[in-house]
């Protein structure tokens, strides 16, 4: 089989904050929403159930370990945590905060408006708090 | 601490297809999408990472098995899994079979129109059919 590859649409989208065991966790570019990905580094997978059972508890472990995190950090009314997947295929997890009164709120972000890019230095920032707050 | 009892909007928005070992597995009434939640059975709880970790592998076992049971029974393009919550905070994981050319794909299907409800037959016969998927 071939080797894991990060795909195209995720690499241009988000940016690496990490990798964790299983994991590449990325902070997806746009600053309306603390949007995080975990992308399992294992070639042609679709769906978690794809992956072994194994993998499928290290994802649960990471995806918790984010989602705490980032709760931790930002003090979030909502975590949500999704697996969609309908346009890329690769198979990827999202983390995001989500606050009363955001953008779209109460409704899902996929889809909604156009991204907004991070300055150098708010995701600079952005990410040494994310790592701060993981490793808590 | 008080038992679980299901939300009310849950409750009106869905109904039981069968107690797992951690989950109430519930169709939404809405044929537009085969459409399940699983509601763990755990009263106060928000977020996945709130649970305890072994709720939380369980979780993941029937949120798996549950996925790919779904996949088995409709041959779907791509399952949706996701917790958000952003309206409902009782903890549930929606489990979504999608497939090219649905109501709005490859967006997301909360929030999107007016659900449509099953005839009698109709929800009887897709739990059936679940139920074998999941137990075969």
């Amino acid at each position: 089989m071939q080797p894991f590859a990060l795909d195209e649409r995720l690499a241009r989208d988000s940016s690496l904050v990490i990798k964790l065991g299983l994991c590449e966790l990325r902070l997806i570019e746009d600053r309306r929403w603390p949007w995080l990905v975990l992308v399992p580094q294992r070639p042609g997978i679709s769906e978690v159930f794809e992956l072994t059972p194994l993998d499928q508890a290290v994802l649960t472990f990471e995806q918790n370990l984010v989602a705490s995190g980032l709760k931790t950090l930002t003090h979030a009314t909502k975590i949500n945590v999704a697996a969609i997947g309908n346009v890329v295929r690769q198979l990827h997890v999202h983390v995001i905060a989500r606050f009363e009164g955001d953008p779209n709120w109460p409704g899902p972000v996929w889809g909604h408006g156009a991204a907004e890019a991070y300055t150098d230095d708010e995701r600079r920032e952005i990410k040494k708090k994310l790592l701060e707050a993981i490793h808590s």
